[in-house]
């Protein structure tokens, strides 16, 4: 293993996330410019600090269009945080010029944040294609308040003019989830290209039906590209998906017994191809895990699926069929503690018990941050005699997401004048400008914008105009949206690291001495039955601190209150070289 | 981005790590029969169920010898806790029979636990390489109670009596520290081989000095073999130091300015390479860090990097040279809060200011958990205009642990009869058992054991006794070692997720009849200003409870807390869908 000295401070608290350094945007910000009523507005809400939460829009006088509504997933910073979402205050405020919302697939992040978002933009028509609909429809359901959404359904090819100013062509991309879009977003000033997030996924003769489309895209005088920067930092060419299926197959046939896939749900093209498989090879499937049956049933009912009869069956009748028969295809490849694998691995399945010989596939990678839950499912799996395929040994997952050979090819293609990363951090997005510049574009016109700054096009010219909207995060924890700040964040990170100690006096109001013993609640500091004299301890100081506290007139509580905080962490702190969170509470009588 | 959907619970909290499953060693543990007076027990303290925390020891009749004192990183899981170290209870008792402590290299892992440990083993000789002791007796230096430590330096070639059984013959192998060693251990019973932890190094022309080592070690009739699991489920080869050393200095010639290069303070080796680069360049270099520096000073002074006069300078002097000059050696490169690279990026490093055209190399991999820290780390150094190197787009690190071929090829001139995988969790130490028996091993020889189990050897015969020794994880947290257990970072965990919420109701003893309005302090839950009135709705409820109690004799406060705690609990998680830590205190007075 690789060691290193890591200091005590460095163990104890999170690593501080702070962004600092110079602004690097193609232009520097110039505040003091006005407002251009002729030019196009652009804003990123969220995405291009994080990966998740996709949310930007267009404004051209009073109109605007919103593309995607993401959320982003929960942090180690964020804990017992459900989803953090885009502030959109800046739109609800004009929520009157809101023409349309479009949505570029059917991801959380990028359609997550709907049902908290929707009403508070005045529930504008939106523009997306039917499996996305239908997967938005069915997520849209567990929200009961949640206005019932209206949509209009785009098509490949097909052109819709949107308000008065803007139009919208959408064309197919290969992602990894079927009916994902790109769109040329007409507008008064140009053509601006959101090519939705794709990969150049090549068949074996080289052939790419994604890079054909943006071929003809290429025509139309792109005036400025946004390009996704997942995949910007990973050199070279996707993982063909035929290779991946061909993998997955060559596991099929060597299998002794039954086969568990784990995947995302939302991985529905590698899903069918799975399927096929399975299909091809005489044995049947069954889905486990509510997302996973559900977008299946999804993709079957709107025929993105089709499957001879009697190839899916039911998780309850496996025991029906041989086990060289049967294909299982899961959520929880990541370790998710609820999900379908987990359960399994746990024994705790309703209808599946892991047996000797069971091989399990892991059609997906480790997004950073759960490779201790996977390591242990693959350890109670392995303890349970499974033999286990990762994609660490053999490719058996490739991502959606363009690398950098294939953006480079996409931007030579396209040609655009004006260049902005979008979805990614930083150094991801930063690396995405080098890669556009290398294509061709020119470093000037090569634009690296955060969250909330507003970049205003015209014909000829882009520039950061050095205002900003509101782009924080908000976050969604329970039912409330927005009512944890970072106040409430800090304090778990502290109750997490060093636990906390309650401290409770009873005085009396009139002559301020102590009534009884100081009660003394803890938890997460250290087990307070087994130090018993370390309780006895404070409270010992916490009288002798009232006791010293001259009294006049009235008790001054608050000052009583630190002075018993700082001296009992003190205390704390040179008897165990902890520093938890100290809460003193007088109760006056 | 692959998302999926999570449900709220999972996303909660984190996911229980339960290990289930049948047992799976070769042999079924016999519980029923009798120790083996002359038989060889065999026992890992740490190492097999995480990685970190190696210990392990050999025991014949009444002797012992203990083979490294490492320590494990803590976890999520484990939130606030400094390091977890093994349970010795086990060898505390019998401390008279150790004999010695075999230490195979002086990383962490393998070291970190001895300043713990040595008063309570009866500071037992340690057997160890010069560089392994200087870097031990650094560390032990900050322990001011700690015993002073006695070693017995070894070399490579050597053959030791330790105790009236065992004797121990050392060889150097190539890890990623200088003076890692290997050990054949002779005892009543056959030899067993420790081979420590090594990679094989081959140079240009295919050879590998480890190797050669290896060869001479099969032929000496090898009973048992230990084999590090850590590159067990890494399919191929390593990639050659040369080749690393020849990237980065590729890097070196391109870079326009300053060059940082990011790792850890332990890969000796890979920083004298670099050293001996920048030499060569007409660079000079300065240490920022601790580790780093007090690492590359021990080298330096034991004569393991012989550096030229006027190459290494002070981090205080790099602004008297030309910033082509200057190299930079620094830790951080896992986004550490308080490590030097960490400090440059976020601005805060006293000495260094990063500028735009700095290069920054980050030679080493991402440590699981680390990734996000890592992201904004070079998020940060990149806003600031610096170029960035990772491991991601080219062998600019090379792991110090063989990788499957390597193992093969090891295992097959070793040609044990018996195969014990040690370091790593169960899947990566099960895979090695399948590469063993790739090489030549029997099934039933092939040994798989958990921390605590015990393996009994003869000249002839393994097994698995199904007796066990104590091996739990000890949290070392500040001052306390031992004193943090399961309940106060579970609790620590729920601090974490959902808050807590403390009600202190104060009671006429007598009455049993509420005296004041109750108190309420909390903590990560929800920010209390701004929710007034579900304060004063529990308040409300809080007295609605006492007043409710029937009220004989004595005041049953017990009852009285835990009908608070359901209470409210229920109409905090009815209004807000969270769960916080409900702490009901009663006050009677």
């Amino acid at each position: 293993m690789k060691t290193m000295e890591r200091k005590k401070s460095a163990m104890r608290r999170p690593a501080k996330r702070k962004n600092v350094g110079v602004y690097r945007g193609a232009r520097e910000p110039k505040s003091e410019e006005k407002r251009d009523e002729n030019a196009l507005r652009f804003a990123a809400l969220g995405g291009l600090e994080e990966i998740g939460r996709n949310m930007m829009f267009l404004e051209y006088k009073d109109e605007i269009i919103i593309i995607d509504l993401g959320l982003q997933f929960p942090e180690e910073e964020t804990p017992g945080i459900d989803y953090i979402i885009p502030d959109i205050s800046y739109l609800e405020k004009k929520k009157e010029s809101i023409k349309g919302i479009v949505i570029t697939h059917a991801h959380l992040d990028h359609i997550g944040a709907a049902p908290y978002l929707m009403e508070r933009l005045g529930n504008p028509l939106i523009y997306t294609t039917e499996l996305t609909k239908e997967i938005m429809k069915r997520r849209h359901d567990e929200f009961l308040h949640a206005p019932r959404l209206n949509f209009k359904i785009v098509k490949s090819g097909e052109i819709l003019t949107i308000g008065e100013y803007f139009s919208a062509e959408f064309f197919d991309v290969q992602h990894n989830i079927p009916d994902t879009v790109g769109l040329v977003i007409g507008t008064p000033v140009g053509n601006i290209l959101h090519p939705g997030e794709y990969k150049l996924d090549r068949t074996k003769n080289g052939k790419s039906k994604t890079l054909d489309t943006f071929k003809e895209i290429g025509k139309k005088n792109i005036l400025a590209m946004l390009q996704d920067s997942t995949g910007a930092t990973k050199p070279g060419y996707s993982i063909p998906e035929e290779t991946v299926v061909e993998n997955i197959e060559t596991i099929f046939k060597e299998a002794p017994g039954r086969i568990v896939v784990g995947t995302f749900a939302s991985l529905l093209d590698r899903l069918y191809e799975i399927i096929k498989v399975a299909e091809k090879m005489g044995k049947v499937v069954a889905t486990s895990g509510f997302s996973m049956k559900t977008n299946v049933q999804i993709a079957q009912n709107l025929g993105y699926m089709k499957i001879g009869k009697g190839v899916m069956i039911n998780l309850e009748d496996i025991e029906k069929y041989d086990d060289k028969k049967i294909v299982i295809l899961c959520t929880g490849a990541q370790g998710e503690p609820d999900a379908s694998l987990m359960r399994i691995g746990n024994g705790e399945h309703r209808h599946v018990r892991t047996k000797p010989g069971d091989t399990f596939i892991f059609s997906s990678s480790v997004i950073p941050g759960n490779e201790r839950s996977v390591q242990t499912l693959k350890d109670n799996l392995s303890r349970q005699g499974a033999i286990i395929h990762t994609s660490e040994t053999m490719d058996i997952h490739s991502s959606g997401h363009a690398p950098q050979e294939e953006i480079k090819e996409v931007v030579k293609i396209i040609n655009p004048k004006f260049f902005i990363p979008i979805h990614g951090y930083y150094f991801m997005r930063a690396t995405n400008i080098g890669l556009a510049i290398q294509s061709g574009v020119k470093k000037e016109n090569a634009i690296l914008v955060d969250n909330g700054d507003i970049i205003e096009f015209t014909k000829t010219e882009a520039k950061i105009t050095g205002e900003r909207v509101p782009a924080s995060s908000v976050f969604v924890d329970g039912l409330g949206v927005g009512d944890i700040g970072e106040v409430v964040l800090r304090d778990r990170r502290t109750l997490a690291e060093e636990g906390m100690i309650v401290v409770i006096a009873s005085i009396n109001r009139k002559t301020g001495k102590v009534i009884k013993n100081p009660d003394i609640i803890s938890r997460g500091f250290i087990y307070l039955k087994e130090n018993k004299e370390l309780l006895d301890e404070i409270r010992r100081r916490v009288r002798m601190i009232i006791g010293r506290v001259p009294h006049y007139q009235d008790v001054d509580v608050d000052y009583i209150k630190s002075l018993i905080k700082d001296q009992v962490a003190e205390f704390l702190y040179n008897k165990t070289n902890r520093r938890p969170m100290v809460l003193p509470v007088i109760i006056e009588i």
